[in-house]
């Protein structure tokens, strides 16, 4: 049986050509790029190389703008702090419902422990950020404002380049959480006006334990590392030259144009299983959503059964973020949404891979259908539906 | 020319069946361990068989105590971190002048931004704590003890033992920087009494980019990297699996009494360069060292000039830490010795790996002497010692 990924969101498979990049520095060329000797020099040189790389993908002005960190968990503590740290006079943070666990879990112990005002601006049933409260919460005591580019379960986008307008109007800082959104679709930091982005190599089919913050040239700026000169002072630490080299070379491969064509397969595959599925719902923003990624809740149906007996299948997806499978509740990100409970835990995250075929999306438009029927059945809520004759469309 | 490197405390080759364990992480076993789908099973198993290994060198007494990290630098501040949030009524740190920087600058920061009182802790000429004004500096105002098991420049091994006692009778936490230590002396964390230990895998032969920080069962803790719930909620962030799985085969292969070995190899090194080298210190305790380290301070040239003829002769040695390579002032640690300012300028550290041969240290006692000389030559302080007719022996 083959088995099909559709997880990319949670994780992807390294590229084999970033590993054959990453290889000779493993055990060859391991020397430390610090050291003044000549095993420092190939190390150093392929530092700068992937730097250069990163920042072509994100469309960064600078080479130096580039910080390399362990992921893009790093990289969100990273600019958090450092918006704090920047301008102790200004102590709130704007963020939204639907961030990440790495920026909610952040900004909740930064105002349990340390007092910081925290505005969790909510989202429409599409996922789409509340303008009118984010504009209200806007002020000169806000040091930063954090919200993702695209969300990582609804793949719903955020307008970034207007948001982080905004927050420059009141002297805030604009961090974005851009680890779903990098290479995926076209980035262009420079002109987007953000202050500061996360992004991660193992989305992006580079390896893990390898992240980036983008730090506009000029930002106020303190380590969350401490330690060593490297990265200029500002992340200490030796430096992971095979993770940077492998992040560098998927930089480069990744293809945010060719990602864009991605869109038509999941169209067709939310088009196929609303056609053969009654009572499912597309969730996300309809015009503007990350073309890899599709949530599709199934009403009466628990989730993580549909997942469990797709992966018997061979059929690899989603409920939620990886990161809070295992929890029976529906995600924050669901609950944000408002999507009514019957629906909400029935809802399925699939997220294509560069790698995803045709073939594989219709195996998927086979196999799902008949899952969702046959738990159904057993499901004495929607046996109540039927037996009350409502509309099975 | 046949190149010896001799910076092992900078960094050492990745061991290439740790390499070979990795290799089906990347690409083949891809998949993030807390999904619930089938791609998660292999690499979650063997996140728990690294942590097992991993827990084996440290002779910790519960896997669950080892925390994985993005390296040494991370596991340190992660641990100085966690100490003051424990107990905000304790609001003083103790740690030592000769640290490593990534415990240096961070309580640097901490002293500058957040008003912590830091005791550094002074050492003699030999390296040796100064346990006099250890005993002095603690108090029930003490929230952390920070203090190395063994210096990188020097090598010098401090009693951990019993300075973790001293710190507990206060009621203080105690960690230390265990990342020269581990792999090279052996470790026994549950009886030594510590509560937390940096390690960190690229000094032991294994993948950079990845360290672990023990924390001894029932630890206050708090993390520094909030988010998802990996790491029992300790580290969030996707586990760098494959670079998890090379640190926990390093490990497994890792062989302090082996290492002891080295000694003698190290030892017949300082033998003959003394007796070729007229006016040579060698530094560090001389009876408590790490087995792969020699600091020999030569009078009377620099440091940088020897290391770049060796460098052209093909033998790879630091001057101090690498992460203070290109400093022209003689290192923290030197300074805090005491050594005297025409030695210090001239402190050479070779640093033996465990690959290291005798015939490679024969090539530097043939190679180094003529070196010194050749620069001494050059030196007008040298010429003008020579003219006053000191004793050159």
């Amino acid at each position: 049986m083959e088995r099909i990924y559709l997880d990319a969101n949670a994780t992807t498979p390294l590229a084999p050509a970033a590993l054959a990049a990453m290889m000779p520095y493993f055990s060859e060329h391991f020397g430390n790029p610090s050291s003044q000797h000549a095993f420092g020099s190939a190390p150093a040189k392929a530092l700068r190389r992937a730097r250069g790389q990163v920042a072509a993908l994100l469309g960064a002005a600078r080479e130096d703008e580039i910080l390399f960190t362990s992921g893009g968990t790093e990289a969100n503590a990273t600019a958090i702090r450092a918006a704090l740290a920047a301008d102790p006079n200004r102590r709130e943070i704007i963020t939204s419902t639907v961030e990440h666990p790495a920026v909610l879990a952040c900004v909740d112990a930064l105002e349990r422990d340390e007092g910081v005002i925290v505005h969790r601006i909510g989202v429409d049933a599409e996922g789409r950020l509340d303008l009118d409260a984010y504009r209200a919460a806007l002020s000169e005591d806000v040091a930063l404002v954090t919200l993702m580019w695209a969300n990582n379960e609804s793949g719903t986008i955020f307008p970034i380049e207007g948001l982080a307008e905004w927050a420059h109007e009141v002297g805030a800082l604009f961090h974005t959480d851009a680890v779903q959104a990098a290479g995926k679709l076209p980035l262009d930091l420079a002109a987007a006006g953000v202050d500061m982005a996360s992004v991660s190599a193992h989305k992006i089919h580079g390896p893990k334990g390898v992240g980036a913050l983008y730090i506009r040239h000029g930002t106020r700026f303190a380590p969350l590392i401490w330690g060593g000169k490297q990265e200029r002072g500002r992340r200490a630490g030796t430096e992971n030259i095979p993770g940077i080299v492998g992040f560098g070379a998927a930089a480069e491969m990744a293809d945010p144009a060719g990602a864009a064509q991605l869109a038509a397969l999941r169209d067709h595959l939310e088009t196929e299983i609303t056609k053969a599925v009654p009572k499912v719902r597309v969730l996300g923003d309809r015009r503007d959503r990350l073309p890899n990624t599709s949530l599709m809740a199934f009403e009466f149906v628990e989730a993580e059964a549909v997942l469990m007996m797709l992966d018997r299948a061979g059929i690899a997806a989603s409920s939620g973020s990886a990161c809070s499978s295992g929890m029976i509740e529906p995600s924050h990100v669901l609950r944000a949404m408002d999507v009514p409970f019957t629906a909400a835990h029935g809802a399925i995250r699939i997220s294509l891979t560069r790698e995803t075929t045709r073939a594989q999306i219709d195996r998927v438009i086979a196999e799902l259908p008949p899952v969702v029927a046959r738990l159904r059945e057993m499901s004495p809520f929607w046996t109540q539906v039927v037996e009350q004759g409502e509309a099975v469309s």
